[in-house]
């Protein structure tokens, strides 16, 4: 605990950080509202054209008839599944065992609305079609998540996209978009965000992870789905009378990093290579495939962190303000390319890695002798 | 609806409001951040100083041990009476028939937490003691609403809440204090918050009422209650990882009006008498016991509008946004009192007060005659 305590305290006082677009502070939503005039006039209870200009034109940029602001992605979705059960009459879903809403939304999804999951393929893993066609019992929806977070961002091949969309309207089987970071995985697919939306009925979309808002979230569907998505988002109390601070940033933030994408996917891949050229790292995926990735390290969390500690104190670099336990000898941590990456002087950077392969190499050489 | 819509026009027109603290527009929310660092970090998912500085100052004025920040009130309230539920194991609380969980919030209560609620008293009244003994199924909680808004603002005395309190303990029937204007009735029981807060095991408030914030709920209890309601925030999609625009604005119309609630409550009252001096009009309750109270007018929403429209264009004060219809015969608008009515210059008020005299009475001469 107390050397986690003073990771996080390295981390907060370096210049450079390789992850994130800089610290989550007021002055980020200080910097959105700036040049808006004071004049503007609040949304009112999911009403008034500052949320109704941002809804058309994420309705727009996801092809989709209508768009819905939401406080966060935690409310759209379970709301989105509940649509879907409510339409097929049928309380089941299929999702991947580590979905965002199994294992980060304390069982919601089950003590609100009594749906079933039914967790498709292995941790380790995305879901593949024969996953799908494998399923043994009638589902009302299917939830993919692109990319996959909890797996340092895998995806699925986009073709294999394609032929489960077409096995899931075929079956009758809604499929909704996870797309927390479909911003991120579009250089990879080289498609854009219309594209890789139609293969989905229902598409979530957050604003505050690669866009780097405050905080909220898109639904999007049609108008028959978005209609009821705002009756069930006035039951679950985020029908707020205004949710501006957050719209407000969400727009300035998109129009400010929407086309940034491609370039912090190729510097993942740069900063992924650095790290698998040390000792006792690999990243997960080997090569990104979006803006993220893991970095997995064979040491314990107890063995890295005073290590990492000295390497963000002498290079000034934040590589990671925690880590976590993977088991007795490996722990891991992510990234997520921002803003950030580009502002670290390459010399620096490179002398940073030399730095931590030495010292993860004098830690194997001093372990293996005792 | 063509009438309507030139109401609210002139409304926005005018100068001087008889209601409310001015325009929610984004003036607001940047006075509110505009002194604070801009380092100042982020809450993170219910976490960080800003939020929990904030909550231990809103449990130390209502005298509880632990508060939460919620987004909204809707969220705040279906949790209290869904742990309470959850506590007694029995799924019924009560209310009054124009509770806001009643005809606010498309059944949430019902759906989400399959509570189902006795409504108490008649809708033109407020819970008395009497109603709550004549029970005749056991419930787990019961909602008292002060002041008691859809009628006006209306309030039980200081002597029925405080036996209504004893009666509940001594059944083991649960009280919850929907306070959403709480602050503003301090001044008429002439208690502190906690006063009253104490006759109540859990209570809300709202910041964006009386107080004038942007958004936002505090519920308070113990802490094993409130670390439920934590749990329950996360599963509701309420959790977010930034809420520190509603809690910084929240502090700061605080500090700014908390103290103002006797001058609104004066001041209430003061135009209420206005009102109940003209022709055709009387205000619910007939002497304010808060901030607010409703005006009700014997016209139907048709006839009074273009006076009322032309009262306002000729007056430069904006009376009312909208009007709501009673029956064929007869209208009301609610009035708030904020930071607004003091800037109205007396004569300007009394000349205004006359003219709407005026025009109602020639209106009733005029159809009289026909």
């Amino acid at each position: 605990m107390n050397e986690c305590m003073s990771l996080l305290k390295a981390f907060k006082q370096t210049e450079y950080r390789l992850g994130g677009h800089g610290p989550r502070d007021l002055q980020m939503l200080k910097r959105a509202l700036m040049d808006l005039d004071d004049q503007l006039e609040s949304d009112m209870y999911g009403k008034g054209q500052v949320m109704e200009d941002f809804e058309t034109k994420m309705a727009h940029y996801l092809g989709k008839e209508a768009a819905v602001f939401f406080p966060s992605g935690t409310m759209a979705q379970q709301i989105a599944l509940r649509i879907w059960c409510d339409q097929k009459g049928i309380k089941k879903v299929a999702y991947h065992p580590l979905c965002h809403l199994e294992i980060h939304e304390e069982d919601g999804l089950k003590e609100l609305h009594h749906i079933h999951p039914i967790l498709l393929a292995e941790e380790d893993r995305v879901i593949q079609l024969e996953d799908v066609m494998g399923l043994k019992e009638e589902i009302a929806c299917l939830l993919l998540e692109l990319p996959q977070r909890e797996i340092g961002g895998q995806l699925q091949e986009y073709q294999t996209l394609k032929a489960i969309s077409a096995y899931c309207r075929e079956k009758g089987i809604k499929l909704h978009l996870d797309g927390a970071r479909l911003f991120e995985i579009l250089p990879y697919y080289q498609k854009s965000a219309k594209e890789i939306a139609e293969l989905f009925d229902s598409v979530y979309v957050s604003v505050y992870k690669g866009l780097g808002g405050i905080a909220g979230a898109i639904l999007a569907e049609d108008k028959e789905f978005t209609k009821k998505s705002k009756v069930w988002k006035r039951r679950h109390g985020g029908d707020l009378i205004s949710l501006y601070p957050y719209i407000l940033s969400a727009d300035y933030y998109f129009e400010k990093r929407v086309g940034k994408m491609q370039q912090y996917f190729g510097e993942a891949k740069e900063l992924a290579g650095f790290f698998n050229q040390c000792h006792s790292v690999y990243t997960t995926p080997l090569e990104p495939v979006s803006n993220m990735f893991h970095v997995h390290l064979d040491l314990s969390k107890e063995e890295l962190e005073p290590i990492l500690v000295e390497l963000i104190q002498e290079t000034g670099i934040g590589f990671s303000s925690y880590l976590k336990e993977l088991n007795s000898r490996a722990c891991y941590f992510e990234l997520g390319i921002g803003d950030m990456f580009a502002k670290i002087p390459k010399d620096k950077l490179k002398n940073a890695f030399a730095l931590l392969d030495k010292k993860l190499k004098e830690f194997n050489t001093k372990n293996s002798v005792e």
